[in-house]
C-alpha cells in the first residue's frame, strides 16, 4: 500500500512547519517528503488542501478500562472518590467489561489522534485484545502492588502474571504491543517488592511505569516512612531508575528530584487535566523542561479527566504554565509538541516512531485547518496548541494504515462498541 | 412553526435533568414540557434519542472581530502582545474586515452552542450587521476610552457615536440586538469621562460593560492613582454600578470588592482561558460564588483564547477551582450551568431568556450524548461539564429557529464566510 499526501502543510515533532509538501507513505513507513510531486503510482492520494499533517499523539499514562467509570463519582475529594466509588467499582471488574471499556477508549483515542498509550491496570489481556483488534499501539503494564512483607518474587502472583504476560505478548502484533513492568506507587508497594520488580525489569530490558508524587500527602508520607527520602529518591535507591521509567504525575517533586530525574533520564508524565480535577495540583512543567527532564503527556483514566484527548492536554499544559507563573513567553507552543510525539515514543521504547521524517514509522494525523476555530492560522504550531481541538483530527494513521478518517473507523464497528459499552454499564452494578 | 423534541433528556439552567421528556417550541417560545407526547400537529419532529436538550449558552465578554487576530502574536508577555501586535493591527481595521471577522465569529459561536454575546469593540455597526444576518443575539457596546481632561459629554466623539448607535439599534431586530454603554477600563478612561458615560447609561436605562482588575498591575496602579481606591471602588464611586454592570475579568479584586459587587449586583465575567493565556491569573470564582456575586462566563477575544467556546470555559472554570485550591467538592458541576445560561441572559437584560422553562424564549441547544467521550453518562450535569465538548453540540436554536444543525448553518454560507475571512487576512497587513 502506497499513499501520497499532496500539497500539504507539514509540521514535524518539534513544531517546524512547511507548506506545499508531498509526503509518501510506503507500507508502514514514511518513504519520502518532497517539495514537488514525485513520480510514481500511488494506491491512495489524499489532498492536503487546508490540512495539516503531523506526527500522531502519544498518551503516556492511561488506565484505559476506566472509561467504564467516566463520570462515576464526580466533585468528590480524592480519598472519598477512591474509597466510596472507584475501589468498590473496580472490585466488580470482569474480563468482558475491561475489553468493552478498552474498545471504547480505543475509539475515543483514535478519533482524537492518539495512536499509542501506556497503560497501567489489570485484566491486561483484555486491553491487549482491544489494541490488537483496533490496530493501535500500546505499552501494557500489569500493575503491581504489595502489602505483604513475606512476599517474594517467586510467590508474588502479580509479578508472576506480569512475567507470563511479558513472555506471551512483548513485541507481539508486529511490535505494536510492548509490555512494561509496573509498581503502582511507593505507598502501595513495599520496598522489597519495588526492588524485585525493578530487578525483573532490568533483567528483561523492560521499561517501568509508576505513580510518583501525585499528591502532597503521598509525597510527604513517603518521606516520613522512608527516613526523609522522597518517592523519586526511594525509587532511585531501589533500582527503578536503572531502566527507562515513566513516572506519572510528579506534581510534588522537589528541585533535587528534578535534578535526579534529569540525570537518570526518567520520563515525567504531565497529566494536567487529571491533576486539576482531582485537586492534586499543577506539575512544575517549566522547571522540569528547563532542567532537561524528558516530559511526556498523559490523560490518566477517564474517571478523572473525563476525556482521552492529548491535544487538550497539550493546550492545558501550555496555558497553565502561563497562568500560574504569570509569564507568557517562557513555555512556547513548540516546546509542547515533542512532549506529545517523539518524547512519548521514546518513553515507550519506540525509537522508530513519533517523528515526521523519512524512514520512520508512518504514525501520522491530519488536522482540518478549515474549521472556523482554525481560521486564520498565522503559524501552524501555535494553531495546533491554542486554536485546534481534537474534533479537527480528520485522519489517524498507524504503521501506514488509516484507522480513522472523517468520522469513520476502519478496524472497529463503532455502533457495536458503543452498544456493548452501554450494555456493560447498564448491568455493571447489579452484582453489588 | 411548531417543533417537538421527542423522548429527550432535558437539563435546565440549574443542572436538573429529566429523561423521557417532550418539549414543544411554538414560534419563538418554549410552549410546553411534557412527560408524554402531547396531542397536536408539529411542523418538525426531532428525535431525542441519545440527545440532551439544555438552555443555549451566553458569552458575556467578547471582542468579536478579534477572530482576525486569532494566533497573531502568541507566547508574548501582555504588554509586548498589545504594543507590538494587537494595537498596530487594530489601527488597520476597516468596516469590511470587522464584518468578515464577526461573521466567522458568529459561525464559530453558533457551532459551539452560543446564541448571544456581549461585545465591547468598535466598528459596532459591522458586528451588528453580522448578528442581524445570522439570527444571533448580542449586546453591543461601543468601547469608550478618554485620555483628554477637557473632553465633555458633548464633545466626546465616542460617546456621541454610542448614543447614536443606541438610538438606531437598541432593541432592534425583534429585540435580538441590545446596546450597552461601555468604558474600556479605569486606566484608559479619565474619571470625569467614566462619570458622564455612567450617567448616560443611567438616563437611558442601559447596562454597562467594563474591564476591571484583569491584571495585578492594573489593579495596583489604579489604587496608586486614586488614593487607594480599587477599580471596583472607583467605578462604584463614579456611578457605574448604579446600572447593571458587566465587569470583565475581576482576577485581582479584593474581598471588599467582592462584597461591593455582591451588594451592587455587578455581573463578574469569568474568562478563565484568556486569563491563563495572557498570564493574568485566576479569578477567585469560588469566593465570589459564595459571596453571592452574579458570575457569568466569557471567552474574551479570539486573539487571547483562541476559541469562542463557552462549554470549554465551563470545563476550565470547574477544573481550575479544584486544582488551585486542591479542593474537589467545593464548586460542583451544577454551580457552573447557570453562569453560562440564565445568569448570562440576566447580565444582558434578557429576563425571558436563558432558561428551559415554559413561556421562555426558545434559545436551546442539543448535545449528542452518543459520542465516545460521553459514554457512559451517569449524570447529565457532570457529563456536560466534564465529558462533553463543543463538538457534541448538534443543534443551536435561537428564538425557536434552528440556526445550526449537524454541521449545517441555516442563515450563513459557511464556505463564503471562510473564504472572505481568508481573503481579508491575506491582504490585511499589506497596508502597513
Amino acid at each position: 500500500m502506497k499513499t501520497i499526501f499532496t500539497d500539504i502543510t507539514t509540521m514535524d515533532e518539534y513544531g517546524n512547519a512547511h507548506t506545499h509538501r508531498y509526503v509518501v507513505v510506503d507500507g508502514d513507513k514514511i518513504a519520502g517528503i518532497f517539495d514537488a510531486r514525485p513520480a510514481g503510482r500511488f494506491d491512495r492520494e489524499i489532498s492536503g488542501k487546508n490540512k495539516l499533517l503531523m506526527p500522531a499523539l502519544y498518551n503516556c499514562h492511561a488506565h484505559t478500562a476506566m472509561t467504564l467509570f467516566r463520570g462515576y463519582g464526580e466533585d468528590l475529594p480524592l480519598q472519598a472518590w477512591l474509597n466510596t466509588r472507584i475501589f468498590p467499582a473496580e472490585d466488580l471488574l470482569t474480563s468482558e467489561a475491561v475489553y468493552n471499556a478498552s474498545m471504547l477508549a480505543a475509539a475515543e483515542m483514535l478519533r482524537n489522534g492518539i495512536v499509542s498509550f501506556s497503560d497501567m491496570y489489570f485484566f491486561s489481556e483484555d486491553t491487549i485484545r482491544a489494541v490488537a483488534e483496533t490496530g493501535m499501539k500500546a505499552n501494557i503494564a500489569r500493575c503491581i502492588t504489595c502489602f505483604n512483607p513475606d512476599e517474594t518474587k517467586d510467590t508474588d502472583a502479580r509479578l508472576i502474571e506480569a512475567l507470563a504476560l511479558h513472555k506471551q505478548y512483548h513485541n507481539s502484533f508486529g511490535g505494536r504491543i510492548k509490555m512494561d513492568m509496573s509498581v503502582h506507587a511507593e505507598y502501595t508497594t513495599l520496598p522489597h517488592a519495588v526492588k524485585y520488580v525493578a530487578e525483573a525489569a532490568k533483567e528483561l530490558g523492560l521499561h517501568m511505569h509508576v505513580h510518583m508524587s501525585e499528591t502532597e500527602s503521598e509525597h510527604n508520607e513517603c518521606m516520613e516512612r522512608n527516613g526523609g527520602k522522597t518517592p523519586a529518591q526511594h525509587f532511585a535507591e531501589l533500582g527503578v531508575f536503572d531502566v527507562p521509567t515513566i513516572a506519572a504525575h510528579c506534581v510534588w517533586v522537589s528541585d533535587e528530584d528534578i535534578a535526579l530525574m534529569a540525570e537518570k533520564g526518567v520520563f515525567a508524565v504531565h497529566n494536567p487535566v487529571s491533576n486539576l480535577k482531582l485537586g492534586s495540583g499543577i506539575m512544575p512543567l517549566l522547571k522540569m523542561h528547563r532542567a532537561g527532564v524528558n516530559v511526556v503527556l498523559g490523560t490518566d483514566g477517564a474517571a478523572s479527566n473525563n476525556r482521552l484527548d492529548i491535544l487538550r492536554e497539550m493546550n492545558v499544559a501550555a496555558m497553565l504554565e502561563k497562568g500560574r507563573d504569570r509569564v507568557c513567553d517562557a513555555m512556547k507552543a513548540a516546546d509542547i509538541i515533542p512532549m506529545a510525539t517523539v518524547n512519548g515514543a521514546k518513553a515507550q521504547g519506540r525509537a522508530d516512531c513519533g517523528s515526521l521524517a523519512c524512514g520512520k514509522k508512518a504514525d501520522l494525523i491530519m488536522l482540518d485547518m478549515d474549521t472556523p476555530n482554525n481560521i486564520p492560522s498565522y503559524e501552524p504550531v501555535t494553531s495546533v496548541i491554542y486554536s485546534a481541538t481534537s474534533a479537527d483530527v480528520c485522519m489517524t494513521m498507524v504503521d501506514g494504515k488509516i484507522l480513522y478518517e472523517n468520522g469513520e473507523y476502519k478496524t472497529l464497528d463503532i455502533e457495536s462498541v458503543k452498544h456493548r459499552m452501554r450494555d456493560t454499564v447498564a448491568h455493571y452494578f447489579d452484582k453489588k
